[in-house]
């Protein structure tokens, strides 16, 4: 066993003399993203959906841990889970750390969960050296980010921010039913959630994340700053034509719900990569009735739209809207878009982000900083509180993909800043 | 009352006197119909889709009748409900009538049903009048012929006529149930499904259907004979790109597997627009794995291409594929493509269908041949007995869509006209 004794070099203070060296803290964070993996909806694939009972069995295994640690554990009732390391000084306020435990269908393990564990590698670390910060640490594991059930991200994080919109509990999932549902079958109560809102003394909230992107890949970076994450629309869409039998009906006499929709997808191609910056997704199709000798009478999507530059994503989407409308118009298909989400682009904290730099810089590696073009729950946290976000580099920059890859030596970098910046907040009396 | 008592006119021996008009037994079949079509698979649409419990009440129910006829009743193990009426000479052979009791998604109350019950209605009349045909009539409700839950159409025919193939049990639907695990939670045994081919002695085999197409409405008739049934080819397309971060991605990098299924669906409408007689139909779609912030790594759909010609079917097909293997190079994305099913155009009976063309002519009405855009049970059971159809005029030419509408007067027509066929079939010796 290496047992080569660690100590941080930087700052005033060590803030622990540890006995096992950080490499193996990140060994075990990726160890336990995989046995977080095994908690899934699906079988042979890893889909963690919020309120169901795979992110509940997660959530109980992730408490687990944090007990282990020394932390006092909560749930709210959106289903967050907040581990509490209590600091010296009650005044001193908190720092917030953490990250996603839901994912997407079919995911890494690392987007959301790595984050979660880099946290607590620091707070467990802290624990072993019986070591107090001034300030508390806690280490949020938020219950949706990733809004695959119900089509509206952040649930978490909206709620812990206090911008929870209570009239989102009537939104339903594929399946029918509704969010205040799920929230009660995963034991919240929905009409507490506003309770629930952080009770401030906030320092700051930080997120270690992979990138999900290759910039650092291509750079040779291990880390990386975030300067802002990029505003995002998220938008429904529904072609309404008329059903009828493939077999009897002449094409000329079709209003074919799913061609409109198949002319939208590709327009919706078509103008993201025209737009430097731009990027326009749909991820989600459905035809209806939905079988093989019927045409299709109505077809939905999902249209995702995303840019740095908040102007240049509203302008894309009106002419997305207007393409949409033209294609509708053209083939007689009625055209129905709601809006499920617009968010604005979200800079990261200055004076947060300048301390988590210093800290890389003190680790021994170059700070680079990039947009992301991911969305994060620190859009909702810099609501209430400066953010600043560590990214870690993933192999290929793949995400939401089960090939995600991560480096331990990567982890264990990320570790080594995120404690280095602990330390810098306590050299800085917490502000 | 209406105590009208009806005769038949034509021929040397009237069937029966029956003391109800043929215009109640429309009616009821009619009702009944209404009545079949409130067992669905889903609250507040017809869906009824083969090996369902649905499928098996609305059997339960067809059975009631047909006990009620004076038939002997059987079920076989992939779930066809078959009613015989025994004939007078048991030499003389069996003429089988009937239709299918399943139904696509969100379907019409008659599409299927109808012919099954106005078959019933012949029987029905038969036995109030005590009067036996020197032929046995059976009346078949086949439990698939749609094919929705398991992409392949006619399973129940497919039996009857020994045209069932073992590989089909390992077909899975949406869910992942197999054929042989949906046949034996309906209480049928896959592997007996050989011996259920009809034991023989068929005259024929006429269905009654409603058109599905707007011709005999266009031309003010409430019947017409089906000169031959389309050819028919049902794909299963898979498009394989690689799955990602919506935001995190540049549009030049990905390989978007739904936008190529989008190009696709578009191709096909494109070529089956310029091709006199073709259709050519995207029924159904899928995305995977299907979140609105995942660039789909995997697109799914069903073709089905039409024409009654199989050369110019089987050219258009191949057109189709090469069009399919071209997007898919384009956009480096894998292309698999399996055939689900194909049949050639199916002409009915000469002989058959002069008989049914007399009845129809007997009872007042001109007669028209047209051939069918739609597939049918016919298919099957051509390849083991003499078949001819009848059709039965419905409004709009609108089917596989619950505004499917059919009147009274012209069921009324066809029930006359199968009795009158009956009676025909009857003067010929059965022959």
């Amino acid at each position: 066993m290496n047992c080569r004794r660690w100590r941080l070099a930087t700052g005033n203070t060590a803030v622990t003399d540890h006995p096992s060296p950080i490499i193996s803290h990140a060994s075990l964070a990726l160890a336990r993203c995989d046995e977080l993996a095994r908690w899934s909806e699906e079988a042979g694939r890893l889909t963690r959906r919020f309120a169901t009972p795979a992110l509940a069995a997660a959530r109980a295994t992730v408490a687990g841990w944090m007990h282990a640690a020394g932390m006092e554990v909560r749930r709210d009732n959106v289903g967050n889970l907040i581990g509490r390391y209590t600091g010296a000084r009650p005044a001193a306020g908190t720092l917030l750390l953490g990250s996603h435990l839901d994912s997407v269908r079919d995911a890494g393990r690392y987007d959301g969960p790595l984050g979660i564990l880099a946290a607590l590698a620091c707070v467990e670390r802290l624990h072993a050296a019986g070591r107090r910060l001034p300030f508390a640490v806690e280490v949020a594991a938020f219950a949706d980010e990733e809004g695959v059930r119900f089509g509206t991200a952040y649930l978490g994080s909206a709620a812990l921010a206090g911008r929870f919109d209570p009239a989102w509990l009537d939104l339903r999932d594929e399946g029918g039913v509704t969010l205040a549902e799920a929230i009660r079958a995963d034991g919240g109560d929905p009409a507490a959630i506003p309770a629930d809102r952080h009770p401030g003394g906030l320092l700051g909230y930080c997120e270690a994340h992979i990138e999900q992107g290759p910039v650092l890949e291509a750079r040779g970076l291990p880390l990386g700053i975030v300067s802002a994450i990029a505003g995002q629309g998220r938008y429904a869409l529904s072609f309404r034509g008329e059903a009828g039998h493939a077999g009897t009906v002449p094409m000329a006499l079709r209003r074919d719900a799913l061609c409109a929709a198949a002319e939208f997808v590709l327009a919706a191609e078509h103008l993201a990569r025209e737009r430097p910056g731009l990027v326009a997704t749909v991820g989600q199709i459905a035809a209806e009735p939905g079988a093989s000798n019927v045409i299709p009478g109505r077809a939905t999507l999902s249209l995702d739209v995303r840019h740095h530059d908040d102007s240049a994503r509203e302008a894309a989407t009106g002419d997305l809207r207007a393409a949409a409308a033209r294609i509708a118009a053209a083939r007689g298909v009625a055209l129905d878009w709601q809006v499920a989400q617009e968010h604005p682009a979200t800079p990261c904290d200055p004076a947060l982000t300048a301390r988590l730099a210093r800290a890389i810089e003190a680790a021994g590696y170059p700070v680079l900083a990039l947009p992301s073009g991911a969305g994060h729950d620190a859009v909702m946290l810099a609501q209430i509180a400066p953010v600043a976000m560590l990214f870690i580099r993933c192999a290929g920059g793949i995400s939401h993909n089960p090939a995600e890859s991560v480096a331990a030596e990567d982890v264990a970098a990320a570790i080594e800043a995120m404690e280095r910046f602990l330390l810098l907040m306590t050299d800085d009396g917490g502000r």
